[in-house]
């Protein structure tokens, strides 16, 4: 917990193409407005809500001005604005508009009490690894991206299977007959790895997870690498296999193309409530049991 | 086991595009007809290695024609003339030109010793079922297909989550977040569907599996189905979905359409050597145990 | 749906040790035999909650003198008298005194309204398979019993690693070393054996399932074999290996018993109310997606 | 890779009952005799072979005077010696009897050769983690022991479900239902932790990983923690509960107990041939796929 008073403008993201955010987001900048800090807001919401009386952002304008952003949205939301802000370290607080996210872990209808007191100083702070992708092609980069989740390599459904060749640190791992393969960070642990029967990974684990999609060989289980690690993919076979960033972002690859994932050097600051768990967003989330059960009979 | 003189012309079927295979596919020819069996080619295969001295048939004149199809290729090429062939109930022999498949299970190094017993009588039959699959648009069907492997819903790599709203026999199942569905038969369910945590389906189950790709919810387990089923798959939500039939047929779907997967009322019988053993294939594919151990490390 | 008024006399059966069912037990006595019908208790459970007024049988009176049996407890309850009734093939009603199980499907709270209406005729009928299972040591059997949920090989938690030789129908299939094996039918599927990272099978498929438990090898993957088949589980390493069956009962076995598992000839009748749906089941009990989502953030 | 000649008295360690081992450490002995080296035996292990001719020491005494140990036998030899080498710091060489296994990745066919190029100082050193554990009763500490790969909570065969309350750092994380908890270093990820669907940790992540054993609730998945976490086990419900630490050594738990594993302070050096790759120990153990397939059918 860290107590003060450190930030004088706070900047307001809302999810794009949702109209149902406009009241509660202008409420918000309302009530913090009140309290004497300055608000700003991110460009497209802005214009996504019709908002006036309040200067409008770039993101990159937001790095450099504000000192905190409150996101109102989904975890999407918050993975897209996220990488943007990364280079400014600029911290985010995570609002979910409709059931709470993995991320976005204060409800919408506690944040005109909860974002406050978190402004006032009253917050844990919790620092978030990306990942930095380059795409290399007849030993040319072509393409960077960042990542908050996973950097996804994916055969399309169109074609058979994909056939990858997997290098840590210049040593070879394996060729990979699947679907495709996710590299994952500890944020990315619980979104679409999971699906694909990874681990959960703790956010303050320093680690990068690899999961193989439907692989061909059973015993291709899922592999958590040190944080330094740098992991290269190359693509051997397999038509129309493409890359992507959070889901957010996609490029197609061809035959030969090398995709190298590292940690990168930014890291993403949350601020959570005083009192934040992740264990308890991950009973939530997931229905783990809250309770021990009163129950003898063995099979309920 | 049969024991008979039931066969009096055999087709013969090769991988296609793999001019290694003409040598050995010649000198089965010349083996089987110099014991006074009748040998046809399909034409394709024909066509690809260039046989000359033998009649060149369609897959239906073959199923008019031929007793029996010896098949030398993959599990592929089999499953290609198979599905062809399933009107005609011809049955089918499989030789692997590579390392043994799951159902191509003779080697070709044995084929010249093997094949003639099993053409003179002595073999094991097992009929394999099909799946057959309708795709329903406005109401309409647009797509019959049959399948040997399995039916596969799938988002293509570029899009986000597929949401599928599944039924079967007009009962609601669930809707499913995804990266797709698989149907798959017993024949199938050693395929990709084994790669998605699909269990094994011995061929002489009567039954049908539903495997969801990297879904969503994790509850969302794989569910064996009685033989008489009918699944309906309908596409709520997700781009670029597509279906596919043993990965050899594809069509794109839009929004709403459904798919009808059931049984097909056609089987395919498959002649195995005497003492074929399905279990025996499985150890051998699958890396089983085949002895005890006599290690008393209990690690190694 | 059947209707009818078969029913003459109504055995009640609740879970053991829970003085909470005996409010609810006797209501729903009264209930029943206000509309003519006879009304008996099985023994234990008389005993249990002090039942005057009412005759008390043991489960081979209620298997030769009842019509029907309503079961108030858990899944276990209706498990335990379920084997004991099989031989009778006396028709099970479940109801769960707690939150819905598997089995027990229909809610306390409903019980009133909806018994009075099955036991007037309306209602469907399925039937649900049980394993017979036969040990034996130097040749001879020791040990018989049946199981409607699964027969468990387990090794202690004080031991190491068991192997397991295991044979269906007389051919091998592998020398498995694992913490243990699960023979399970389709009611079993949604027991242990789901735990353990095997499929679900629907009630009306003729199959049973093979589940390992831990396998060292990690392609020993679930598999389902036909209705007929017979499965013979050898102990060849291990020490302090048992066998159980649901949960149960308890033997303990030494090195070379041999277990046989087979398909019951017997199988237990259940009632369920009309409109009943085991994806209904399955969705409740396993937080399956009732609802297409209107959530157009890809990550939430 | 580190040259140097560091060692002047190397300690032999051999796997227990096991005559084979005899003649080859014998003749091991020998060879780094004469190249001018001290040798002394393991205790257990010379009494077990009837080794003359050089020193018989305890662990502890190994600790206090050899410069390295060479471990002949399988993994769990190794585990054995490194639980009891950790405190000294000891650097281990571990050559495996059999077939390869994880940790002892030396075949013994080559050690006569890769030995004593090692004990000449060419040889790549990696320090693996351990964990400490301790029991609690009442308030009180009733057991310490240290585990290399891993502490497994587990019910025995013969009781139900256990139910345990994780927390993690004194934060709650959730009550399990389950058949038990390994709690695994990364070297114990490729052991019992891998067959319970665990996935592989790299040997320099930095983490300890919870695997649940075939757990009631399926979203109870693998989850990875930061390596300074002390997870608390508490036994709430289940009969004959018991831990193990590297299933070497075990104790039975009551109700109530609660077991504390965090990192030990001391790591065991490991010292491998120039060139080692971890990787190519997880493809040979694993079966993963060395080399690009040329195959174009898609099912083989």
């Amino acid at each position: 917990m860290e107590i003060g008073s450190q930030f004088k403008t706070v900047a307001l993201v809302g999810r794009s193409n949702t109209p149902a955010i406009s009241e509660p987001l202008m409420a918000l900048a309302a009530c913090i407005a009140k309290r004497g800090l300055e608000v700003v807001f991110e460009a497209e919401t802005a214009s996504d809500i019709g908002v006036s009386g309040y200067p409008a952002l770039t993101p990159a304008e937001i790095g450099a001005r504000a000192d905190v952003a409150v996101v109102l949205g989904g975890d999407g939301t918050m993975l897209g604005i996220g990488r943007q802000l990364a280079p400014y370290k600029t911290p985010l607080i995570g609002i979910n508009h409709g059931r709470l996210g993995f991320i976005t872990d204060i409800a919408a209808a506690d944040m005109q009490e909860v974002v406050p007191q978190m402004l006032a100083g009253s917050f844990e702070r919790e620092e978030r690894s990306l990942l930095e992708s380059r795409i290399m092609r007849n030993g040319e980069p072509i393409y960077h991206a960042l990542a908050f989740n996973d950097v996804v390599v994916n055969r399309s459904g169109f074609s058979g299977m994909a056939e990858l060749r997997v290098s840590v640190d210049g040593r070879f791992m394996y060729n990979q007959r699947s679907d495709g393969l996710i590299v994952a960070t500890p944020t990315g642990s619980t979104a679409y790895a999971l699906s694909s029967q990874g681990p959960i990974l703790h956010p303050q684990l320093g680690g990068i997870v690899l999961v193989p999609i439907a692989p061909h060989a059973l015993s291709n289980r899922p592999i958590v690498l040190p944080d330094d690690s740098t992991v290269s993919i190359q693509i051997i076979a397999g038509r129309d296999v493409n890359v992507n960033f959070d889901m957010q972002s996609f490029t197609a690859l061809e035959l030969n193309d090398t995709i190298d994932v590292r940690r990168s050097r930014h890291t993403v600051p949350f601020l959570h409530p005083v009192g934040y768990s992740y264990y308890a967003t991950l009973r939530k989330k997931l229905h783990w049991n809250e309770h021990p059960s009163h129950d003898d009979d063995p099979l309920e």
